[in-house]
């Protein structure tokens, strides 16, 4: 995420800025620092391939195809990194993905079942995709999403508000970040 | 599906009379068959809980929860049969599942990886649940998905028109079944 | 299972009746269909594949492949049905499944999590095949597998104590059938 | 792996010395990153855990805890490090994992799929633990296990000749590292 990153050219970048929506992500994963990993495990997963993009060897059109022909999300670039402000502490667990949805061979399930985890605040970018992708399939493995509304961008308001209005509230709980930290954290 | 089950009350039934869309799967189920099963394997997944919903036991609220409130989608009485008219043969593939994505906990994945499928073309009830699911997991895991708008329904044509333009393209192909068949078969 | 099955040549049959492993299978199974599904849930996980094995279209020589060459295991025909004995209810859980291991391709893990199941009894044919193979993987997914040594049997003394002595303990708890109802029913 | 690591108690060290394992393994390896990553992908898949170990917060006893009992097997930590010889260079794949089964929640499936993997050459420590659980899945997934008998070390001469010959054959191929090298590299 940046000026010049990969999804700049789509806009996010911009409407993130007005949003102030990094910000208020910070603002969650102070408070959830403070709550101590008992209460809130902090998991990070940025997107970012190998290189070669040998994980979308096989891989049909689409949006991940797209990310490897613009040369964007490559692992060890900048591209790929997350952004300063939201840096991982070294303790915190990352944990890499190769696809839309961030339990798509990941540990994230296995990590989540063994610890007992059952509410998962989600935010990212983008809304419809990556978010909306964990979100749906947190709730068909028995999780309950909770969508935290202002840390997220989604392309258009047209989609941020078709999540947050039709998606979200179907399987889940949509909370802005102020009400989330009030109940969860 | 029909006129006094779990969705009607939700007016997907008389959604799908007015835009024949039982009819227009069933031309495509037909022109499958014919094809035969080296060109193209049918699989049917249909919705079903055994009795007592122990598949949703510590699933949180929302849409499978409100299936269980609503008494909906018992495995072996009618509300999770299949209407007649796209009624299985008898050495065709029935996949149950409990959950909205049909890959999850379900045999889906390791049978077509095995068979080496690559395009899935997909329709059902509702766009933005079950067949979108289905979808969204099917890009992820490397398959080609082929969304035939006119052999699904979602509860409302704004929500139908967002996933047919905002959602389906991005990660697969959407046709009328008339170009799929004309295409795939 | 008989005289005549697909496992018979290799002398399954014979030692099952030496020991009388079916009616211990079936002394376990009636406690626990006294207990109840509340304290203990039955879940019978036969392998039956599909006419012309389209399961097993792209796997490699080796046990699996034996059994489609030998004819052995189709659904429907006798030859993957449960023996009388111990046939399920029809109020019970049936997972088929198409590879050694019961997690493999099926609702088994999506099933147990849901319901917050903690100890796996496991018996079954073979020792060191679908029995192993279930034991380890419950293990690796956070499961206790309490292996009943007289309800299984493998292929020869050497392989059954090699499983009973060296794998099971490792992994899991070895009772009798009757230490085993003692404990868990 | 070393003279003080967590599996030198159980004499995998000393044994691993006698038999020269490691030298193996060294050639294996040099041959696979010659013949280049198109004729052979490299994938090195040690065991590593979080600090606190929360990938085994609900584990039974077992393996797998006894590690954590042990203290052994920390990530960043030496005990977890792969021994010089067989160091990952900095464009080598490596996916740590948490359990036995090295596709238990590990992106390692989803790689190998997209890919169009076939046959898996495997090596490593303990045979009838790791390498064994890694092979038996391998196999059941589709995949055809290539067993480089040379390059692994039991706890013991009986437990290695176990899973050479009675195992390992079932589900695939037995091979010395020379064999393998002459036929895959």
């Amino acid at each position: 995420m940046s000026e010049k990153g990969a999804l700049a050219g789509a806009g996010i970048w911009k409407r993130a800025k007005d949003h102030n929506t990094v910000g208020k992500m910070k603002k969650v994963l102070e408070a959830a620092r403070k709550a101590g990993p008992d209460k809130c495990l902090i998991i990070h997963s940025p997107i970012g391939f190998r290189e070669g993009y040998p994980e979308l060897a096989k891989t049909h059109p689409g949006l991940l195809k797209g990310a490897e022909e613009a040369g964007g999300f490559k692992k060890g670039e900048w591209g790929a990194e997350i952004t300063d402000e939201l840096k991982p502490l070294s303790d915190e667990t990352v944990l890499d993905k190769r696809r839309l949805c961030g339990f798509t061979d990941t540990e994230l399930d296995g990590l989540l079942k063994n610890l007992g985890v059952e509410n998962l605040m989600i935010g990212g970018f983008v809304t419809n995709w990556c978010v909306e992708a964990t979100g749906r399939s947190a709730y068909d493995r028995g999780y309950h999403p909770v969508f935290l509304k202002d840390c997220m961008d989604a392309f258009t308001d047209e989609e941020q508000k078709f999540a947050e209005e039709k998606i979200f509230p179907v399987i889940g709980e949509v909370l802005t970040s102020d009400e989330a930290m009030a109940k969860f954290l």
